[in-house]
């Protein structure tokens, strides 16, 4: 039996206890717990087999009463005295994707991205759409290409115009980008027209962890008329491997900004669900943004509720994230495309000048939010590496 | 031992054998094949555990060999003596979706009905955006709520600003249309970075049914700029319960119209993939409309390999859809809000002047295609009723 040594100052204390999917010592992935720097195999340490399945999605489904049992259980484990074959080095084993994704949804919710992107993308019009500061803009992306972090990211090609071209061409996104977002998990599903309200959001979401929308900007500004991203954005995205629990998010939460005009009943609940969580954005090492979720304008509740209010059932494992986090200032941007301003204002990264993600390019996202008992706690990290496009459409 | 007794001008004789998945007798929901107007259940005759499963996922994943072998044993046997026990009268069963829907994409291939949303949604600028002829434009729509035939559809509430108004409200949609439209269902997944070719469709694609895209007009109005249809359209997507494959479609091939410009490489084929396909929509017992499938500007492998051009891969059930089937006459518009210009004509059904759809309303969407030995084949049909809203966000 062994103790597991946390740290002073671990983002990964038991105030957090995120999950995730691990494989070790050639076994089958199964689900464990992160502490500290170390993973504790649950369906050895605690005996039930859905803990020993490839994907989260069976213990989501079990729902909040579950949550917090098992939760509970762990903080009472992990202080005492474990079997030393359930623990692992997190640095032994490989993450896989945590859980299976049902629908993915993303949304369009900081004010300044959406000012930005409007402002880059149609020059000519106000940047704000007439219905953004009524509902949470947002669309369906696709389920099957998103990736755990650790896992490449082949440049897209795709169709796009370039500037002075007649016509569109093929070829390789020239314009890559990432987008930093976060992600929200649901366990508990909905059925058909049993829409979600906002104060209903903890008994069906189960975590939260980091996402990067890649997006193909070229490709995307050509394709989006009339219906929206479609190709731009379907290649990849990206996931951080560690689903950090709601309830580990409780000392993280905060009002929203003013909302102007007042939402809709539907969109309107007693609970805060802002999130005072902050994102650094590292591209090749050197950290060049830094986006402040607490500053979004719509928050994961309200998001919910708005892609149910139609009465749209809702999956266990469906993934919706919020859109690009960006805060005021320029170093707070959460996509390039906005940072270099289009391209036209580049940044130094590693002492070079650079403007959109060149192959070979390292982006690792983190996050971190205030944790229960006056510290931290971590959401780990997306980390991708950009590989060169394998042109196969000429 | 019994025979199937097929009658002259079946459109479910041996040229079309679709694929469905069927309860009867209190047994479990499992594969059938309708063969006039019985089911035979395949597991029962064929003796494969493949098709005694709620979905076709597995033996549409075991790839076209396979399916052109099942084929070919299906009918041989359904011309010999089959077991009493292993047939069903098609009134005797019920239909269930006959399978998982991975990611689904709806895409918007009609010139007709790409012109004239464009003129109804955009009145001020051009109907056709520029993209429309380079790229079969498309989006992700939501798998979770993709229903069969004779689910009743709940009419969505949601936001939406009617004319006049200076703010948006929420409440039920008054404005609540069909899309006929045909969908494709894909057998064989494709890895990420694995496009699959025009001429790779037939590797890929298991089969096709019958769409009813269910669209909220005002919600989606207010909504979809700039990224596109979410709550306006996510409430359903009602499909046809047999899976024509596409062995049973050769006949029913023809060329696309002619596509100028000339579209880039990777959407260029040697195989015709055009399908002559008749719809017919009823609407509380009249037909309303016939929209022809032939005059679609992309053809489906076109879809496909649009959707994969960027390295996205594709899963075993995932379904694309046409988008809505609009002919250039007025009386095959496959959408209502086309068929009575926005609201403005309306059209008599049942001896009523009608215009978007009212509660208790009943649609069936039927289709039927050229079969190999001269006749015709069927796709069976879409029926759903149109239920009274249940408001639950005021």
């Amino acid at each position: 039996m062994t103790t597991i040594d946390i740290p002073e100052g671990s983002l990964f204390g038991i105030d957090n206890l995120p999950y995730g999917v691990f494989e070790a010592d050639g076994a089958a992935p199964r689900v464990g717990v992160r502490v500290a720097d170390t993973v504790v195999d649950l369906a050895a340490t605690l005996g039930d087999d859905v803990f020993a399945q490839p994907s989260l999605n069976p213990f989501m489904a079990q729902g909040k009463a579950r949550w917090d049992e098992v939760r509970s259980r762990i903080v009472e484990l992990v202080q005492g005295d474990l079997p030393a074959e359930a623990l692992h080095a997190v640095s032994d084993v490989t993450m896989r994707l945590p859980f299976d994704v049902a629908d993915y949804v993303d949304f369009y919710a900081s004010e300044n991205h959406a000012t930005n992107l409007g402002k880059l993308f149609r020059p000519d019009s106000a940047p704000l759409m007439p219905n953004w500061k009524h509902l949470p803009v947002g669309y369906h992306g696709r389920s099957s290409t998103v990736i755990v972090s650790g896992v490449d990211v082949v440049r897209p090609c795709g169709q796009r115009k370039l500037p002075g071209d007649d016509a569109p061409t093929y070829g390789p996104s020239v314009r890559l980008d990432i987008e930093a977002e976060m992600g929200f998990v649901v366990g508990v599903p909905s059925p058909l027209g049993s829409p979600i309200a906002p104060d209903e959001f903890a008994e069906h979401v189960f975590g939260a962890v980091i996402v990067n929308d890649w997006s193909a900007r070229d490709i995307q500004a050509w394709e989006y008329v009339p219906l929206g991203p479609f190709l731009g954005k379907s290649f990849a995205t990206s996931v951080s491997p560690w689903v950090v629990p709601l309830a580990a998010l409780d000392a993280a939460r905060v009002a929203t900004p003013v909302q102007d005009p007042t939402p809709l009943p539907y969109l309107q609940g007693e609970q805060k669900w802002g999130l005072d969580i902050d994102l650094a954005v590292e591209w090749n090492g050197d950290v060049v943004t830094r986006p402040p979720y607490a500053g979004m304008y719509w928050s994961p509740a309200q998001m919910l509720a708005h892609t149910t209010i139609n009465g749209a059932a809702s999956s266990t494992g469906d993934l919706f994230a919020s859109g690009t986090i960006s805060g005021p200032e320029k170093d707070q941007r959460g996509a390039f495309i906005e940072l270099t301003w289009g391209g036209k204002e580049p940044v130094e990264v590693a002492a070079e000048q650079r403007t959109f993600l060149e192959d070979g390019d390292e982006i690792a996202i983190s996050a971190t939010a205030p944790g229960a008992s006056g510290g931290r706690i971590g959401f780990g990290e997306v980390r991708s590496r950009i590989l060169p496009a394998t042109e196969t459409g000429r």
